[in-house]
């Protein structure tokens, strides 16, 4: 085999631990949590179907190759809650470690490319990457919603974490901020948030 | 909420439901069963990373979209076993009727665009039908191997069986297939796969 192939096999073997790597959101049954691998998989769907609604025009394939990637550091940096303020404090440091040693597991060529969409998706600075950061928040609400609480219930996060939390689905498009507004503010009416 | 979205967002949740599609083949460490988001999203990722090899020139974005939907009849349809030759009898009306109703929940545009893309790696008439269709067959070929034998060993499958269900990965690339049967090779004289 030669050596660029045996590369890009270790790097597709490395990453299916991304497998393992479970979240903290119920699936929609509620009957176990979601693991990295499907939840990417189920933010590629989403931006293929929802992508006629950033409000800045966006290159599809590139959001949902963003997508794909953008969980694979937490092969190594593992799932950090989203309303774990400790846990965030060094989560870009692990991440970027994580960065490092897996992506370079790739020719060098391909490296480079998975690493400069995932720090596009990190710096959160472009018009894909706002949209795609927008999926990401917009998957676990969701689910957490169909859940009639899911981890805001298990963790009693309140609704003013759970907007915050959320608001950068507006800066990849107003119009499912619309949407996931209104899904907030009826968990909350429902009891599924703290208030 | 428009009706436009509140089909998407319907069909989003609909194929949670892939989550919980069990296939035969065992992740890499051995420890469970894959199942079908799971497997959907690893194909995508390696159809990024090995769309080089493909004989015929592909479109990666394309190649990325069929496999992320390639299962979604699964969900109706259940996993068919590779090697379940009764199974697979009427395994091609079951999948027809699930793609009916489950592509129908999307708005009617993109329930066309969807149908048309499934369509096509079902009938494996493209450069990029049969180049998904390819890393469909190498991805549980690799688990297999990795497990040292995986469903070969536990389903007592032939070599022979073994080349012929796998032989579509030359159609897509003759490297990826060379590298494959090196494989099966190795399977076979470290006795993995029953000669």
């Amino acid at each position: 085999m030669d050596a660029r192939l045996e590369r890009q096999l270790d790097f597709i073997v490395e990453i299916d631990k991304l497998k393992h790597v479970m979240r903290q959101s119920p699936l929609c049954d509620g009957s176990r949590k979601e693991n990295d691998a499907e939840h990417s998989w189920h933010l590629a769907m989403m931006a293929m179907i929802l992508a006629e609604h950033a409000d800045e025009p966006v290159d599809v394939g590139r959001v949902v190759k963003m997508l794909l990637i953008h969980d694979i550091v937490e092969i190594d940096a593992g799932d950090t809650f989203a309303y774990d303020d400790q846990g965030r404090k060094d989560q870009e440091e692990r991440e970027q470690k994580a960065a490092d040693r897996l992506f370079n597991l790739l020719p060098d060529d391909q490296a480079k490319d998975f690493r400069a969409l995932w720090d596009e998706f990190e710096e959160d600075d472009t018009a894909d990457a706002r949209f795609a950061r927008a999926l990401d928040r917009l998957q676990p609400l969701t689910l957490n919603y169909i859940n009639k609480g899911g981890t805001w219930r298990s963790k009693g996060v309140t609704a003013a974490k759970v907007i915050e939390r959320n608001r950068p689905i507006e800066d990849g498009s107003a119009y499912l901020w619309r949407h996931a507004k209104g899904l907030i503010e009826d968990a909350r009416e429902k009891g599924y948030i703290k208030p």
